[in-house]
């Protein structure tokens, strides 16, 4: 019995997506030995898939980010995270290509994650949910892609964590990534990204209203916990430069400063305003799981410790790209994959874009970075035989 | 009525160490436009004072810091948290100089702050407490420098915010700081900065426990809150190089990570450390008052924005240091610093130590910061006549 779309293909849900419900007898083998079945992984698809099924763009996305990739997202009514990129018409042009992008297992848009319901007890899984890895999310949507009918994708793309997903899938299925984007990523979570999401699940497990993860079965949510947690990441998002050129010292008020503890700054309201929002959208646990699945993501330490021989043999052509303002994932950690690709072989082109806009630039109004994409997409179409 | 040495001068208590209490006419006027009195400066004095009552050196401590920079902290037992470059025989030579260190107003260990007993009330201050500013902390100082008979300071020095009390001092009272060694500093807040500290703030005021600031009388502590304050800022100490060096992705336990929230990581372990240890020694209440001081700081903006105007005719010799690695006070903002001086006409000099420690690297065994420091003030203290 092959797996059961709980929405149909044909005509997908234009505001909640679709989503592929996976029985018991396709369970999701995860790293830590663990299983999960049934289990449930939402999406959406923008485009139409060619008859030659040749040209699916899977697009990966970060921690925080979701399935609505270019459409506006259920919750909040904004645009997709990603509709500068992916669109008629856009570097990833969906007149030409069926886009794909899955809620990553752990998450908190449709697919199984902490906040959803666990089939065996009738209630949320709150920290019962399994540890997921980065393998443990590439692994889930090569299932969908399967389901899907799909026996290679034209490009594989994301930023961030959609970036290490982005190395992950062509590590384990180099034979099925006909290329490869990964933006502004590494193969390993450094020592003080860790460091900093560690500060935001104690901001989250802190706060009371976190009841050991369990808040849904209270009727709470740890709302303070999880904005300081958005707040203190947010500034990693960001550069120096560009709170500086957006905000700098700038007062809330005329009237100086209140000599008080209400925000005097810009950049305090900013940062309440990145907090608040954030939580009407997103699920506490869900974050502690997915930061977690940075944190233990080293590509190279699968492969003895040699970051090359993850790519070893592997024929995907790469476009890796990288912000120079960017702390959270500086080019030197992309470098380091580029040299690694270089040892094993592989075809592969890097692009380092100048912006002060730091980690967040892949996911503003960046023209060098559009275009890349395009250029980039248009060869490796061609190579196919994609319109 | 002048003010009232709490523990006399000639025998002070090594442990707790000295207080002045100035009465209710001799008001602490704050920026604020209120005014403190009576109030208390808890400080700690080493080496002895001159005949000539020239060689007295002001050190001004940091954020956490307090007045204990060569002895023993009193509630910790640990060393005093600058004896590497103060003592006997060390850069700041204590059997040369008279070394002072106040506590800050505003902080928890004697000098009045949040923590203390209103002595209007009987309770503690809480928020009642009036807002301070780096000024205010200098003026306070000030102050104390009067009350010891001190007509001017051979040298103010200090790291961080202790630098931007140098920087304050030496525009505040041009005429009786000889020389001035900030380290580590800069003469405004970044945004950045301004946004880290705010996130500390949140985190502090999310915890039930701090119940409104009132939580002396509750019989509680915002430890939690003050723990993910600490360790969030405690990142922006260190360098990446450093955390990378020092912790990379090693493990706490050798049988790999755990698939839990229990830190996995040297770096987060050592990150709760950092945090449980704090909240044994420091007021969360000061944590909120003194890093409002450091967003409030820029001294331009009390000379029409112009910084060289702060230093105007100002005849102090100047000593900068910074330190490559550091990303909370970058070189660039000590350079401004140096900038301002030299379109002043200042003397000064500048010296960038190369190191991976991050802001750190003040606190610690930096032999070129302490070269430096040792020769500026051999130079300066021969000008002075001190042996």
């Amino acid at each position: 019995m092959g797996p059961k779309f709980l929405r149909p293909l044909t005509a997908p849900d234009a505001e909640k997506g679709q989503a592929v419900q996976f029985g018991l007898d396709n369970p999701l083998t995860l790293d830590s030995g663990r299983t999960l079945a049934p289990w449930t992984l939402a999406y959406m698809t923008y485009g139409a898939l060619n008859a030659a099924r040749s040209n699916a763009v899977l697009v990966c996305h970060a921690l925080t980010g979701d399935q609505f990739v270019a459409s506006a997202h259920p919750v909040t009514g904004k645009p997709g995270w990603w509709e500068t990129m992916v669109g008629p018409g856009k570097p990833i042009d969906t007149s030409r290509f069926f886009v794909i992008c899955a809620n990553v297992v752990g998450g908190c848009m449709g697919s199984s994650g902490p906040a959803e319901i666990d089939p065996a007890t009738g209630e949320p899984y709150g920290l019962s949910f399994p540890l997921v890895t980065v393998r443990d999310m590439v692994r889930a949507q090569a299932m969908l892609r399967d389901a899907l009918g799909i026996e290679k994708l034209l490009c594989v793309t994301g930023g961030s964590m959609g970036g290490m997903q982005v190395l992950q899938w062509a590590a384990s299925y180099p034979d099925r990534v006909i290329s490869a984007i990964p933006i502004a990523c590494a193969a390993r979570h450094s020592a003080q990204n860790i460091a900093f999401h560690e500060v935001g699940r104690q901001a989250i497990m802190a706060d009371p209203d976190w009841h050991g993860g369990a808040y849904q079965l209270q009727g709470t949510q740890p709302s303070k916990g999880l904005a300081v947690a958005r707040m203190a990441a947010h500034i990693t998002y960001l550069s120096e430069a560009a709170l500086q050129r957006k905000f700098g010292r700038n007062l809330q008020s005329r009237n100086g400063i209140s000599f008080a503890f209400a925000p005097d700054f810009q950049v305090e309201s900013y940062l309440h305003h990145q907090g608040m929002t954030f939580v009407d959208r997103f699920d506490a646990n869900s974050y502690l799981y997915i930061t977690r699945a940075m944190d233990y993501f080293d590509l190279a330490a699968d492969y003895g410790g040699v970051l090359a021989e993850a790519f070893r043999g592997c024929k995907t052509r790469f476009c890796l790209i990288s912000f120079t303002s960017d702390w959270l994932f500086p080019t030197v950690e992309n470098k380091r994959v580029a040299h690694a690709l270089n040892a094993a072989a592989a075809t592969v082109s890097f692009v380092e874009i100048d912006t002060d806009r730091g980690h967040d630039a892949f996911l503003l109004d960046e023209p060098e970075m559009f275009a890349t994409v395009r250029g980039f997409l248009n060869v490796v179409a061609a190579t196919q035989g994609v319109a």
